[in-house]
């Protein structure tokens, strides 16, 4: 199924939203008077607090019930879900609409830069068990996407550069335009703005080709995201920021196994949007993590080809992603070189 | 997606699950050596007690910890959750493999008449939120069926009385062959085996036209199920008794609405499997629901078409059923009509 995405320079609201329908936001919305008055005008709503606790199994029963309680009047065929937020309210209230009387019509509005760019595309829900990631969920692509600029622009600037490393993985995995497009110091916001529906699109055509994810093709996307799953989970960075220096790792990576050659490796690193992320404290911090924590959560990862094996993405050069299956020994070993020429990098 | 279905005289057991799979199981099966010793035959295994509890939302979090520390060795990829059990425990352990991971390879093993007649075939799973049934759930067709005759010969006979209601509704709605076939009052389970695959495609071709429920042809299915559902949750009676009383309903409902000819009416009742149903306490105390609690039940039915219409199916004859929105309130009225002359017919 493809979504039909609209953006709109600022908040749409529709009548028809007046029934059968039921709003999931992010109560941080109620923080600016244009989402404030926007969520107002929904007669069912469901507010919950973006962030990784909305997405935990045990809070769920609690989330159903009170779901149930909203959409007792609602006619089974016609309800609509609308799920305004970010990735962890988004994951949340896609999951809720794929399940709920088997399955209700969905509509997301991504209001976070990451969101916008990438978890609202591509149909992938979730919830968290046990503190393991992402544990359970499905796929249900979205009817409609709705990204209203001016929800956007109220984002803080910490979340547009988190929102650049998606952005970045992207311009990686297809190159072409998307990588070698120029980036200006001042107004990040509305260059992004400007380039959201290319990374959309170029999302879309990755996901159309291996929806549900079985033919290895849509595991492209995971690009930076081996490592940038055990930063995100061990040092507590956010996803986006997590991605970034799990590309930096993979880019290392790739260049130490000779898969992407020195002048390549160069280009990629000439790439303006770095200057985002390194040199950070964050970046030494999360490579400073114990190889045993690195190891633990690898074991996790949902990409285990059984026998302590992970489908890595590594990068020949921009547009040129290749997967290969890597013990998980020689990854945790990696990490620990990086971590060790860093130390004496910085010392 | 098509199961493919095999029907087995013992029990199957294969090499390969010994690895990367998971068996969801009824613990009644441990009371016979036939099931026990299968089931020892896993070594990763979750039991559960069959019957609507196991359903309940509020449990899941718990169940799914557990599940997860289970499989956590296992290669997501090559990951299969076998499910052994009635209907409670197949839409449990459907809903788990649909959502674990994602969604991993699923096995059904319907271990009651019930479930081996019908609901293990067509995919649908569910949960329960606040007392409401199936409030939760998806598609998720087995990409496997096992069917053993020795699990299901050790089934006590009032489970088979309860599964001849889900036959006696595949028989009115496919007519022919199925409709027509003779019966003899001994060895119900032999004649019931036999005719296990038959029942089992016919309702594989219905939800093959119409997998997701969206073009209201599935849709027939649910025949004998609208006052079923009620009587299920307002009298606590098993599914397949509910929807033998459902259907007695719907037919009578059928000849008074003139949908159904008196001669037709009489070649139905003239089936010799309803014997097994009528005249019965159960169905007398069951027409002898007060109208407010008949009214609640219906307005929460998952069939709602909005403003307090329910879609009805009516039968004209065998093989000929007929799809109508009808008014709550007419369905509430004939159930009073019903109750008032079965109460003059008995006293």
């Amino acid at each position: 199924m493809k979504s039909r995405i609209v953006w709109s320079q600022k908040a749409v609201w529709k009548k028809e939203w007046k029934q059968d329908t039921l709003l999931i936001y992010d109560l941080n919305l109620e923080a600016f008077a244009e989402s404030r008055a926007w969520i107002r005008k929904f007669p069912a709503r469901y507010g919950v607090r973006g962030g990784e606790a909305v997405k935990s199994i045990d809070a769920f029963p609690s989330h159903l019930r009170k779901i149930t309680e909203l959409a007792a009047p609602f006619s089974t065929r016609k309800m609509t879900v609308i799920v305004a937020g970010g990735g962890s309210v988004g994951d949340f209230g896609g999951f809720v609409a794929s399940i709920f009387k088997r399955g209700v019509r969905l509509i997301h509005v991504p209001t976070t830069w990451l969101a916008a760019l990438d978890s609202a595309h591509g149909g992938k829900t979730a919830l968290n068990v046990a503190g393991s990631k992402n544990q359970i969920g499905n796929f249900y692509p979205a009817d409609e996407i709705h990204v209203f600029r001016s929800f956007l622009m109220k984002q803080p600037a910490a979340r547009l550069r988190e929102a650049a490393g998606e952005y970045l993985k992207m311009a990686l995995l297809v190159g072409g335009p998307l990588f070698t497009a120029k980036w200006t110091r001042n107004n990040l916001a509305t260059q992004m703005w400007r380039r959201l529906p290319s990374v959309a699109q170029a999302k879309m055509r990755i996901v159309a080709k291996d929806p549900l994810e079985k033919k290895g093709l849509r595991h492209l996307l995971n690009l930076g995201h081996t490592m940038g799953h055990v930063f995100e989970s061990e040092s507590d960075l956010p996803h986006g920021l997590a991605v970034a220096y799990g590309l930096v790792f993979a880019l290392i990576f790739s260049k130490r196994k000779g898969v992407c050659a020195e002048k390549d490796f160069e280009k990629i690193l000439r790439h303006p949007l770095w200057s985002l992320y390194l040199p950070s404290p964050d970046y030494l911090k999360a490579m400073a993590l114990p190889p045993a924590r690195v190891r633990k959560q690898l074991l996790r990862d949902k990409k285990s080809v059984g026998s302590a094996r992970l489908r890595f993405i590594f990068m020949k050069g921009p547009g040129r992603p290749v997967i290969k299956d890597v013990p998980v020994e020689e990854i945790v070993a990696e990490m620990r070189r990086q971590s060790t020429r860093l130390r004496g990098l910085y010392a």
